[in-house]
């Protein structure tokens, strides 16, 4: 294999490669094999994807043998006992034990489309055309959906964006210490008849900005939103696609601010990491008619199996101290490396599994990224100018491949700000 | 297993299941089984996703194989072994012997999302934010591709549908023997610059409209359509998702015609059914920047491995030879069909393996949808009032299920015609 | 006066001062002076503001006296007794006569307001977005007028110009012998749920298309577009801003055909030229709530004065017959113009007093202008590609200005016409 | 006449008419009388179209005599005498001693139209398509100027309102000693590439709000605006419709602060109340192609030549002196009047003649406007629920004139308090 094929044939579009240049392989839990042998931690973790770990022999077994009993593989959506079983177990063990009363709808198996049904819906609901997005977000790639993102790399008049967006600032977006912050701002200008901003159909958000750079909402802010979002009659929609499915050390990242959103979109590790997106709503806003959304691959039944089989891990309580244990490990790596480069890294930040670590020397991070690649670590960045090296490793990676990964991420920062001595350069965005 | 859990936990918005109310546990080729172990002849065909039929054993034994040698799953947009031997595949089997220089694009895994990639790059490559597409057309379910849809119940101003979208008439729209066609009109407007009408960036056309009722189009259209595209310096954009894949007997439903597209979208049966989608365009058409369409699903590599395997049909022109075949069986035992009941089928309609029967009787194909699949036929509607019974079986279709299958659908069509003696009522859109 | 003034001062905008480069001083009736003293036969008539004639004595006495007795020149939309006596001749001399039962509202003081105002009460009553304009259709200049306006010249996608207006062929578009005609067109599209095109709100129409180059609209075809608007529960705006006000020979434009619009825009010569513009609405249709469409110069109190003043003329049929027995001289020398030039004048086409004369030659119109200009005739060409003479003299105009106008224009094509002896280069859109 | 003609055949948008219930007659400077010779002091203005006064005997002269001489008063933007001695008037008398270079397009004549005329050139130059307009902003009523105007009550998805437009908080909109002001939120903003806010093509303001309640802006505050816009490329663009022609104190409102907008726009009394309106422009920013953007009435004579007559009055200072000695006349007597009733009027403020009394008891400036009206005193409301009473009597108003307003205004007050002795309801927006 070589692997300028693809160049010749791969649309330019083409990204990741570039990061990561080499052919993959094998992958098992949190370690990857390219076609020469060499091995990676993996902290990428197929970008909120594989939470569960590559390969997990449960998983592997559950799809072999659907697979061998001749399971019917795409089903639209028809029913079938793959469906059926991911259903109940979704119901029986997440659900139902948080006291969570929602619907479930199968959409196109990709967050995106679920970031659409989701709008979609609150605006049939509430009869209003407007939705909130915050500064920073990320919710995907099509026409809708990527108008509630906030990357204007992806923003092009000629697309045809639809404008009936309206973007505010994220927690603690303009100032740590702004008495003002965005809540209070929305509330004004709702509040106000002529302020030039009408009462939106839905607010969504990301508890925890991943690709804007790993921004923590406060428990406060979202509780704040929640209620403003009750008295104006407005949906709150979480997009729980990246730090959904247990990386913030519960399986719902809002769990931790004890709110009820109206819509919730799951996607990424939902399926183990094959493709799969699911809207959760509460059942009086399941207005839709038959048929009103569809999609050809709404019926994905390897990843059902495979989903079914990897929430098992939610049945107790362990999986979930597992995580905040391991995340508070990284933690402590991560302030560490802060202190020891004092002038090349000026953030840390994180929940549970999530980290980032912040440089405001431009262009740090994507060394560091080039640099921890040639040792045998994949870590990206994240951010709109790529200041962030983001930590998004399977929640099941072991301690050894976990020390290994931070290692090697933090010879590499060594590496890195050695080659960067003395001037400090700022970020411009 | 209780069918009432779909209707406990599951959106409204299911569809299919409506149709088919069962649970579905087996599919092997063109036959399934549910639940209780009844059989159905397959002429659904996943809506054009599984041209290879169900669980292919070769297939199924390649996917295993993957699997249990620890393939990586979930890659992004990395590269894989999986997908080096897709694209190959692909080159060296479809594309090169048909003398056709394309650059491929792995979208997010549905159709809709190749749609909107589409219809970025078109608009981005022409800077002009106006497409062109037609009335009846189906191209998906996210914001940008609902807005080349015609259906109008998939539309509603609160969803905020990109306007920047005109719809002309398909061919033979208003009239088989109108001497005014829709290429005539678009170079009309085109050319008269106080019409209202500016150039588009490109012009997205099925071949055949499946959803909008099995509307074939002529060679000489499709030929006319391609010259008044160059003359104008449009991009021709043929979505080849649910009519591609071999479905008239052509790798690509517009080999029939001579013409060569600038972006083509291709989806559903490529990865057999798997979530899969991509867009081919030419190479000087190919002008992203790295990253500036993303998606976390687009190396779905058990699609790859499943659609590489499948596409080995093609290494001879022996399964072309053979789709034409059944496809003509077919045609015969349609007009058969028409005319020993002239009086509640108004049209037979196709090409290839995908046919349409139509009745001017307002629920009569809903009838016999429903009729049939008592007696063991999956077999669904199509066009905006469901006056069309749509036949989009496997490719691999054995001649005995084939049979079985028109045999149920004569009987089912029968039964309900005796259902509606003598007036009949016109359809009223 | 130096004419250099407006080229130092003056936005580059500006236009007709480019194809009649004088500073005038003077008018009376159909006659202009410049600040030479020169004299100059007016064929272009305000663009259809000028039909009662420059400085009619009686306008002017009113105005004068209005004036004198300290009469409210600005009021806003409050009552004055020059708004009564207006709406009182209005609905005495124009309405009542022909048993119209339109309430009127007094909108910004421009053509383009009132059709703004058209389409938004349009929307408002029937709760959709959609409205449908004509291919060639002038409607003006602001945002939502834009919109509806043909010539691409005003288009430019950062305007933002809003795109839910849907453009259909005008009558005789495509060809005058053609079978398929727009509003069979729009019945198909309509009643098929699936074309993609929604039942719009309003259909905004003008009868004869000034600026888009005198295209006449046929009596057939409106009142087939009449029954079809009925039938399918739309509104029917005529703009009758340009041919309204006597100018076809009937008070307004439609009364040939028969017809009664829901909604009609009136300007222009409604205030003899002064700054008024009205919409005419069915008394059902007015659900205005009170301020829902404000505007500082809705009261132009001189411009009431003025109207109501020259509203006299419709006391009795007179200048009904005057007008149409001078349209019908026009039409004759007209004729016998393009006679004699038959390879210079490729169509002549009109009705009552709005004329143009067409050539294929590009260029040729502007030309005639000029020379015209030169020797002592205002007249202005339209079309999208500047390829008609339109005559649009004051109805008031003497025969002696008439007959030396077209003497003018004759001579000027004749100088014109021997400048392109041979060739006959046609014009490309 | 009969007051009930209104009624019966004007439309039911009709608005003023309904706060001051009589047919008016007669107007001079300051005072109006009715068709029963009832006499009011005019403190609404015309919203700012008459601040030379009605009926200005030198304007009355300047009309008479164009009218007499048979002068021009339609003229397209062909050039006239009465056009070319404005301009040269405006220049001399306004721009060039203020050391101010500004090209002038003549627009329709409405403040709407210079409005989407300033919106549509910014959108041109800039290449942008995005426009800033603030929190209570009042821009018009077409639908490129609803756009960036605040109120809800004029919004309606169905109008279609183009939806390229932010709108930020106004000075002090969240709080007066808020640390955090709007134009910090802008750069923050537009220096992040990820926030989801494009840089725009221009930032509309009017320095003080005036439908919006008498919001005045701070000079800081308008050159920290001015700053931004010059160091991120912004074009800044001075809405001065309703508070330029000297109603601040100097002929442009913006003139305190020292700041050099690109483009401004200028209605209402440029014409002494005839309707008239123009857009000012840098010379390097008159982009347009000629005819680009056009309007029948971009030539009222009459407007031309009561404007140039009445800008003699800034021959010298004295009108800039008295208008703000009246000014500081009216502040005294409102802070007295507040102080006087402390419990019913929350805030007193304005500039020069434009100043609000508010109340924070629902429903009372509307009281006292009727109040007022029925013992002779025409006073609007203002603000999103009409809780401020507006001062914008002609800033020729004699001091008997405004005494005897003043007197009734506060007798109004105190008459209305008089209902509201003792609960204080508060305005819930």
């Amino acid at each position: 294999m070589d692997i300028d094929l693809f160049e010749k044939y791969e649309s330019n579009v083409r990204g990741y490669i570039r990061s990561f240049p080499t052919i993959f392989t094998r992958a098992k839990n949190a370690t990857v094999w390219d076609h020469h042998g060499k091995s990676y931690i993996d902290f990428f973790g197929g970008a909120g994807s594989l939470n569960y770990g590559h390969n997990d022999p449960a998983v592997q077994e559950a799809m072999i043998d659907y697979i061998q009993r001749d399971g019917m593989l795409n089903a639209l959506d028809k029913a079938t006992d793959a469906k059926y079983h991911f259903i109940k177990k979704f119901q029986e063990t997440i659900l139902l034990p948080r006291g969570l009363d929602y619907k479930i709808q199968f959409v196109g198996p990709t967050g995106t489309n679920a970031v659409e049904t989701a709008l979609k819906l609150a605006r049939k609901v509430k009869q209003r055309s407007k939705i909130v997005a915050f500064t920073n977000a990320y919710h995907g790639h099509t026409l809708g959906a990527l108008a509630v993102t906030g990357n204007e790399f992806y923003h092009d008049d000629y697309y045809g964006v639809p404008l009936n967006v309206t973007k505010m600032p994220f927690d603690q977006y303009f100032d740590e210490d702004d008495q003002m912050d965005s809540i209070d701002m929305m509330r004004r200008y709702y509040e106000d008849g002529s302020s030039g901003y009408e009462v939106p159909a839905g607010i969504i958000v990301e508890t925890i900005q991943g690709e804007g750079g790993i921004n923590v909402s406060s428990i406060e802010w979202l509780k704040k939103l929640e209620k403003m979002c009750r008295d104006l009659d407005i949906l709150l929609i979480i997009d729980d696609i990246q730090v959904g499915n247990g990386r913030t050390g519960n399986f719902f990242s809002f769990e931790r601010a004890g709110i009820t959103p109206d819509i919730i979109t799951i996607s990424k590790s939902i399926g183990t990491g094959l493709p799969m997106a699911i809207v959760l709503m509460r059942p009086e806003i399941d207005q839709w008619s038959p048929g009103e959304h569809t999609g050809t691959f709404r019926g994905n039944s390897l990843a059902f199996i495979a989903g079914a089989t990897a929430l098992k891990r939610w049945d107790n309580d362990e999986f979930a101290k597992e995580i905040r244990r391991k995340g508070e490990w990284v933690e402590k790596r991560f302030r560490a490396i802060k202190a020891r480069f004092p002038d090349h890294i000026s953030d840390v930040r994180g929940l549970g599994m999530i980290w980032g670590i912040e440089s405001s020397i431009e262009g740090f991070c994507n060394e560091v990224s080039r640099e921890a690649f040639e040792h045998g670590l994949l870590a990206e960045t994240a951010g709109a100018t790529d200041q962030v090296i983001k930590f998004l490793a399977p929640l099941t990676i072991s301690q050894a491949e976990l020390d290994k990964g931070l290692d090697i991420l933090e010879a590499a920062i060594e590496a890195t700000a050695a080659k960067h001595p003395t001037t400090k350069q700022e970020v411009t965005a």
